[in-house]
């Protein structure tokens, strides 16, 4: 598989064809046994280890279809392009030899190599499907173990770089589009009612980052005393009231002020068409009001994966590698307003 | 001329097609002399001055063409659609018996009988066009003058309700259309320097009334010690230097910033044409965008008119007319959005 193959693959995380929960990832952290972690090898540890995890690696029925780079191979535009598909991380894109990056046909699983710890796979899955993505993830867990021994201590289970990962390992999360909440001002009170139960509230891309277009993901914050399993199935049923919490707030404004929620669709749409500069935060915002009014039957049901393609179309990376320039802040806005307005355009508008 | 006749021609006050001096209105107020002004008069006197006007002012030639009746004879509906087509004050609106208001057939001249004083006289032409307007008027004031004698003193002038109208009786305004101005944060500076000139400046609907749309009225404060012509070349002056001005600031951010005005009126297009909910000042300040962008090129010449009909379509009471029934400020607010969509749905967008 080429790069250019890769790239015009949707991603399996963007392909969110539910109403509110949008995807499922797993990710694992694990490491070799008997070698240092990444953050105090040397070069020459680093490299060694790369060699080791390759050869076992590329011998993975995923990577036989899919697309397997050490980072050093990679421009750097190819790099954030993979980080806005949310394949890698910020943190590995900041790397280069000795880090690896494998991802399979579909985009359903990845695997770093030699980011914060040796490895770390991931699995996303469409809808609620945590569980499905902790199977995926699990059997190609199982396939490395064969080959290669992971830090595994009897106490306290397997051995993480960050103490917060030591245990499971496992950081499972899901992608929620609660717009609804925020339009009638309770998405405040969801978030620490979340918060209380011992789990994690962040925006689009992860720690440390804004909410931007109404999408928040919810993660366990803890690794160690608990299984996997269990883990899973407390993010699940939060998720499940949240999403119930989601779907009455719009039934209950869509019957309480109809007008209300159509004029913010439909706002949304005539600005998206006609604005000829267009921030990614404020696009995102837009799409996601896009994305309700769909769900809601304003637009034809295709605007939904045209959202999806969209939100991954006008970030940063992905722009330029459409220009094949590099592009300043004020063109990106223009590029990006653009090929909105041409998605939009060829789509019906919205329709009470 | 019916009352349906005399709402069906534009108003000339509306009709402004020019790029910053959109109307120029003169007004003059006059009083018969041994009547006891509007204010202090009784019923009985009330009535009888309105008997004597109108005998006299129904032979005037425009009557013979306009329409004339007394305010007992309207519907509360009718004089609000006369105050939105700026023909009748709100003041004179709110009275009935004994007062009355002749419009010419063009409704380029009005007189109000029995508001603050017993006579105002009103001409409006579009563009810059003081002079003109006021020779229209003058040749009215000398007809009437010649049947019915006015309360004049030769030290003072003309005699009025309010001191501040006393001399000239005159009050020569202009309306300008002021958006780059505003856009580039200028505006507050121009309107400093205009009352420094003893001039005064106001909003849309006259005194007291906030700016809406940008649009600003320029008028004379005092009507004693000038004579007409001295007072109309002082604000002819002034705001020859405003035009100036806006027309300058207009050329300097469509050539420093070319995308960021492109980007304001083509965002106001898309929300004018997708909102589901608009309230009038919205509605009139997203429409002085379009104004403005017509003028820039952005669209077709004919725009320019349909958003004249429009600033006027959409106020309460034209709304409420075509609607055929009373509809509540909500209700007002989804009509005026669909006038508007339906209007610019028939142009074409924006483009730059």
């Amino acid at each position: 598989m080429t790069f250019d193959q890769l790239i015009q693959t949707t991603p399996a995380v963007d392909k969110g064809t539910q109403s509110v929960v949008l995807t499922s990832r797993i990710r694992l952290a694990r490491n070799l046994a008997n070698y240092s972690f990444p953050g105090w090898s040397t070069k020459a540890e680093r490299a060694e280890v790369y060699q080791t995890i390759q050869k076992a690696v590329s011998k993975l029925p995923i990577a036989q279809t899919g697309f397997f780079e050490e980072l050093s191979n990679y421009e750097s535009l190819q790099k954030q392009v993979l980080v806005e598909q949310h394949l890698m991380s910020r943190e590995l894109a900041s790397r280069g030899e000795g880090c690896g990056l494998l991802v399979n046909k579909e985009k359903s699983l990845a695997i770093m190599i030699n980011e914060e710890d040796h490895f770390r796979l991931q699995a996303i899955h469409s809808g609620l499907n945590l569980k499905k993505a902790y199977r995926a993830l699990d059997k190609v867990d199982t396939q490395i173990s064969k080959k290669l021994d992971f830090a595994y201590d009897h106490e306290l289970g397997f051995l993480t770089s960050c103490p917060t990962n030591v245990g499971t390992g496992m950081r499972a999360s899901v992608m929620l589009h609660l717009p609804a909440l925020g339009l009638t001002d309770q998405i405040e009170q969801v978030l620490k009612a979340v918060s209380k139960l011992g789990l994690a509230i962040r925006g689009f891309y992860g720690e440390g980052t804004e909410s931007l277009g109404d999408l928040y993901q919810i993660s366990n914050q803890s690794t160690l005393g608990e299984s996997e399993k269990e883990i899973i199935g407390r993010i699940e049923r939060v998720v499940k009231y949240i999403a119930t919490a989601e779907e009455n707030a719009r039934l209950k404004t869509l019957q309480e002020e109809p007008s209300f929620l159509f004029d913010k669709v439909s706002r949304a749409y005539g600005t998206l068409r006609y604005a000829h500069i267009l921030s990614s935060k404020e696009s995102l915002t837009l799409i996601s009001l896009i994305r309700m009014g769909t769900k809601l039957g304003y637009f034809p049901e295709a605007t939904y994966e045209r959202c999806d393609n969209l939100t991954i179309e006008i970030q940063p990376a992905h722009l330029q590698l459409e220009a094949g320039k590099k592009l300043s802040p004020h063109e990106r806005d223009l590029a990006r307003a653009k090929i909105i307005a041409r998605n939009l355009k060829n789509l019906s508008g919205p329709k009470l």
